[in-house]
């Protein structure tokens, strides 16, 4: 049988999935973390009620965060992740032989320990010895590291409310900008271009106060407000145009949804997107 | 207050809005008809309970399976609109000064008359000169009209179950075929790409029996399955990648999502869609 479990969009839209069985319910200092499984996309992961990802779609989100930072930097030994506490996104960077060295600093312990425990399908590689997770403030993490010390910064954060709100602030993209080696590539989630363009476009324009250039990149998504949803490349000097050939083919021969088109045709901005920059 | 109103897919997820008042509700020869105001994106048309447009979202559909196909074709003259009873398709065709002519053959007569009424700001053409609506049975109209009569046909169906399933056959495009000149371009709506990919495919496929190319393309509804949706543009002998540069120019700057850069991108094909076109 199972009962519907729907999202709500400022009390006016909602997405819905038939659920059969809770998995896991727990309350961290945080938020509230919940896995379930769904009839229509498998095993989900909820936090503060809103869903984050489902084994039966969690591919498109993960590859696209990660790989059009990682076909592009000239140089990506060392990968800091912030967030994706679920694991696909550290994932994704682990299909890279030249990645050396992945920190991923999440905040809530609970979201790792429940996710390794129940989502075991979403993050296969918590094993690889290349992984470093740390369990603490990502904000804290970035104003004490040293400068140069990553090639990739990955931000994969929960919405600007609760405990990702300062992932989205001016100084903490000041720190990743300090982070970062010359040729390297920022890229954060950066919400809905439509059913949260004020939200997308603030993040647009707040990383453009701290990098020379910002591009706006979309998929879809479909557990997420909107359908389709947005990351924001911010690169010190490295091209989004020039993915490195070899890179390319080793990936998109075993991505579900990522390809070289793909990669070329994300980049391009909706005409209301386009305006609203300009304006 | 309002009350959810939710479309289910398949039982196992759904997408709901809150509806505030039903504006008018009717039962046709062919389906349920209902028009509702909603919160979040205005007033809604709802086809037997499924979501077919809203004011605060059709554009991005309507410009999407409109401006491929006339930016393309060497000459618009005369347009053939099959379904598209909301008039919002037909208002992006007659955009178009070279536009002579759109025949609109729609079957329900009560989806015109009801969407006239309480849809204003989406069909803003009904008046045109140029507009001849047909009520009629779209396959029986190829069926009987002369060869080589349009330069574009668009295909604004609902799904292929219920009084659309005829839209979707082979001997129905093979009419279409026949009725496009030389230089002609047929595009279909082709349901979504994930949630309802064997019938995405499936499409595709049967286009490619009668169609020596078959180019789907893709862009994101909000509030349709997946949030995400596919068209299927099938030429005879009209290159995709070449819009036509003044009329693309006018286009885009009156248009809500479409663009140059936008049309170019829509036809990247996912990774999985690819596979599967191969196979």
């Amino acid at each position: 049988m199972g009962l519907w479990y729907d999202e709500e969009h400022a009390g006016i839209s909602r997405i819905g999935l038939k659920v059969e069985r809770t998995l896991f319910m727990g309350q961290s200092p945080y938020q509230k973390i919940a896995i379930v499984e769904t009839a229509a996309l498998g095993r989900a992961l909820l936090l503060d009620d809103t869903w984050m990802a489902a084994e039966g779609e969690e591919r498109i989100y993960h590859e696209m965060i990660v790989h059009p930072a990682l076909t592009t930097a000239p140089r990506i030994c060392r990968v800091l992740v912030i967030g994706g506490g679920d694991g696909g996104t550290v994932r994704e960077v682990l299909r890279y032989p030249e990645v050396e060295r992945v920190d991923q600093v999440e905040i809530d312990e609970m979201v790792v320990q429940a996710s390794q425990e129940y989502l075991p399908s979403i993050g296969t590689a918590w094993n690889d010895p290349r992984l470093n997770v740390l369990i603490g403030d990502g904000i804290v993490f970035v104003r004490d590291a040293p400068a140069a010390s990553y090639e990739v910064i990955l931000v994969d954060s929960s919405d600007p409310v609760g405990p990702a709100k300062g992932l989205f602030s001016e100084s903490f993209y000041r720190d990743c900008h300090r982070l970062l080696v010359e040729n390297g590539v920022l890229v954060v989630q950066s919400e809905s271009p439509f059913a949260m363009r004020r939200e997308h476009l603030n993040i647009l324009l707040t990383l453009k106060a701290v990098f020379s250039e910002v591009h706006p990149y979309y998929g879809p998504v479909s557990i997420y407000p909107g359908g389709f949803w947005s990351w924001a490349y911010a690169p010190r000097g490295v091209d989004w145009r020039q993915p490195l050939s070899e890179r390319m083919l080793a990936i998109e021969a075993e991505s579900e949804y990522y390809n070289r088109t793909i990669h070329m045709a994300a980049f391009a901005q909706p005409n209301c997107v386009q305006r609203a920059l300009v304006a």
